[in-house]
């Protein structure tokens, strides 16, 4: 429940050699200009997704994109870079291939962007604007308790980045921050932390609870009622991957009042089907995964962050664990 | 265009000996519960609104509440603290009386409570809030642009305590602040500040409109098509004064595109009207003057305050300049 990996960064290959790089995927064209400014002497190539050419599996030492190629085992490619942080669709292929890549991912701007998806979601239902909203509906004119956020626990899963990220957004307007991780080790923006193993690591009184795992075997399916029968009336939010959620849980603790709403930005399929409940469901705010959106400034910036560890025989601090999987 | 006294402070009447004061409105009990505690030595007296008795006329020294007591020209009190802001109300009540009378003010925690309320609403437009809600209505699952805070503009009239409030809010989430004052003189939460009287004040880029004026002569429908007509789609916040704008000016200007939307919190008559056009205008946001609850513990803060500074012969820091009215 850390999706952090400096712990974890002696098993992960080195490759030192890397000259010619494959881009693919919507941001291509502007990672590639802006590469040949903050790493001349890569040479980086634009590339359809999909399949890629005979000429280009020959080519590449490294590859980057949203998705991976489909015939990147027939390459000699030895470093995939994605360009998003969430890299559970691309560790089970490449832990099949016969020989070791090395997987980095792109972090970047997002624990500040999350971080304030999460303020949004917080500060509104904090300021009661559904119900004013309903009350300007039907010209009604009365106030509503005041937000109240000092000393408030606001509870987060995962204390990697994002987590962080997402921690530091809420403690700046007051909140008490819990974070859960592993092994319960403490970080900086949290104001306590308890490991996930222990069944009080969420505190009963969390006014509001925050998802960042990443999917792995382990998270997914783990947020259900042993978490949410805790709570009494919080707001959940789910920034991290949609199926490490049970959605039938999250409907349970909704109708029972564990949970007053819930902020979806991800879901186990994207966009839900149509007759998929959280559409309708007054108590359910959903996003089209949008909390961060990854730019090309930063997919360039963890590229060639990673791109100077390895020049320098180090291991990249983004580098994921594929035993692991985050 | 100032809601501070700094500078005008010479020109108040500091009466220094206040031992009996009475305390009126809906606050009241726990005000005299708290000043039991932290101004052992003042007696304090919770007395009904409206009219006074005559004992308790010939009784106080000091007054405190959200109104004014009917007969006070027949009393002895020489100090009204405000347990509000805005003094308005007060000011031209006060001004007639035949003897000076001190009148102060809780600013107290407002600066932060209106920060986060202007914030609020701000990441919401800036996270297209309303926008996915409407498409979540209809099944539809389509992202729209990032927020785009760093660096953009946004305009804070007024550069009080109030205002600076708001421009460190949105400072802190990247915007580059702008204030505008009567005589443009500098401010610390504010990137520049400009004179209200320079045509060119607001810039024409500003994404964020706030509007924290006090209302005086000088302020009352200040704001209109000369300010709006400069602008270009921006989202115009009012936290100051309902009275400060003039509403026809606001509807054209939404219907023109200078606004996009207007989130109003104070109104020149609260609630408006049941025909009034702002209740279902659907780039209207209202809330019923919800920005800044003041609470016991900020009136005893801001009345101890000044109190102490009055018994030390100093004028206090929240004391009002009745002929600026602010």
């Amino acid at each position: 429940m850390d999706d952090t990996v400096d712990q974890h960064a002696e098993d992960v290959t080195a490759p030192r050699e890397i000259r010619r790089l494959l881009v693919a995927d919507v941001l291509a064209e502007r990672v590639v200009e802006r590469l040949r400014v903050v790493c001349p002497d890569l040479e980086a190539r634009v590339v359809p997704e999909g399949s890629l050419s005979n000429e280009d599996l020959a080519w590449a030492d490294a590859y980057t994109g949203f998705q991976l190629p489909e015939n990147i085992e027939g390459s000699s490619i030895v470093w995939v870079h994605a360009m998003m942080a969430g890299v559970d669709a691309l560790v089970p292929v490449l832990r099949l291939l016969p020989r070791p890549v090395l997987l980095t991912r792109t972090v970047g701007d997002m624990p500040r962007k999350i971080g304030l998806y999460v303020l949004t979601h917080v500060l509104g239902h904090a300021h009661h604007l559904a119900e004013y909203r309903q009350q300007q509906a039907v010209r009604q004119w009365q106030r509503l308790d005041p937000p109240r956020m000092r000393g408030a626990v606001a509870t987060v899963l995962g204390t990697g980045e994002i987590g962080a990220g997402v921690a530091g957004a809420l403690r700046g307007v007051g909140f008490e921050t819990c974070g859960v991780n592993r092994s319960g080790h403490e970080r900086p923006a949290f104001s306590r932390t308890a490991a996930a193993s222990d069944p009080d690591a969420v505190p009963p009184d969390s006014a509001v609870l925050v998802n960042t795992l990443p999917l792995t075997p382990e998270t997914e399916n783990s947020i259900g009622m042993s978490v949410f029968s805790r709570l009494q009336d919080a707001l959940f939010i789910n920034v991290g991957r949609g199926a490490t959620v049970a959605l039938d849980d999250l409907h349970t603790a909704l109708k029972l009042g564990h949970l007053r709403h819930a902020v979806l930005d991800v879901l186990p399929i994207e966009p839900p089907p149509a007759n998929a409940w959280v559409w309708d469901h007054p108590q359910v705010t959903l996003t089209p995964h949008v909390a961060a959106i990854t730019d090309a400034e930063d997919v360039v910036r963890a590229l060639s962050a990673a791109l100077e560890d390895l020049r320098a025989g180090r291991v990249p601090g983004n580098a994921v664990d594929l035993a692991r999987g985050y």
